[in-house]
């Protein structure tokens, strides 16, 4: 990788400061499934119901999703921190699936059934920009399982949040 | 408003879930500042520097940008929810700048001092999906201060983060 400039280094510093919920993106295609840990992933609007996420071109879940494969954000339970690392480079390929309850939706995505909340979206369309792409997806459903306890990453950690006194 | 339909709802009940941390975007247009808070910000890539944020179309800030203003994200500390507020609807205009540190840039962008860190946009594109627009901003400067303690949005109210311990 060749040198960050000055504005490169002083982004890095300061995204350390932009607390984000961990969410892992899922999707299949041609009968393999991919993973992967995302934090760049935003919603867009309610009306229509849409969602982004943003994803480097080296990934190998970028392909499929390029492909306009089905997809589903699958945002962690704070006790998730172990399937997050599975899905950030500490395995690959089917081995991200070895932790945690993966199911499989009526149209063949795989969705995480124990993380807080799933949202499915139909790939609308993306835009490269550099290193990374954004994908825009149409939510078509979304699901929702126990407590509110988000995994949350910051300053380079996994944290848990606790409401503000008062 | 009209009435949600189910998918809508669900997608409301899910948000819920994703912890946000609270970023105020800002800027300067025709001699008047701006500010919001949002939680719809999302780094796109380091290579260019990049950002985005979704705004919504109503909101009195979406024209400045659409008309390519530069524009600061402001990410905000534990300390900041008051400011929050302020931005989020409970005061207009000018009166958005009446608590906290705020500054000038050089380039005459209006930015909050004492957020823990401020990150630099210049507006290079924008994309309209229904309700909101995507923006997205190529960083020229980022800086930070003080201590690494973002304030987060999660189910409807503020709440600071903790690291999880082991």
């Amino acid at each position: 990788m060749r040198e960050l400039t000055e504005v490169q280094i002083q982004l890095c510093a300061a995204l350390r400061r932009l607390a984000k919920a961990v969410v892992v993106i899922s999707c299949a295609h041609e009968r393999r499934r991919f993973a992967m840990a995302a934090t760049a992933v935003s919603e867009i609007s309610i009306d229509p119901p849409a969602m982004l996420a943003c994803i480097n071109r080296n990934a190998s879940i970028h392909a499929p999703l390029a492909a306009s494969a089905d997809f589903c954000l699958n945002i962690l339970h704070g006790s998730h921190a172990e399937i997050s690392a599975l899905c950030s480079g500490k395995a690959t390929g089917e081995e991200r699936f070895a932790i945690g309850n993966w199911a499989e939706s009526a149209t063949g995505i795989p969705y995480l059934k124990d993380a807080q909340a799933n949202i499915f979206c139909r790939c609308s369309s993306f835009l490269t920009r550099g290193s990374h792409s954004i994908f825009v997806g149409d939510v078509f459903e979304a699901l929702q399982a126990g407590e509110v306890d988000p995994l949350v990453y910051v300053d380079g950690r996994y944290t848990a949040v606790r409401t503000l006194a008062g």
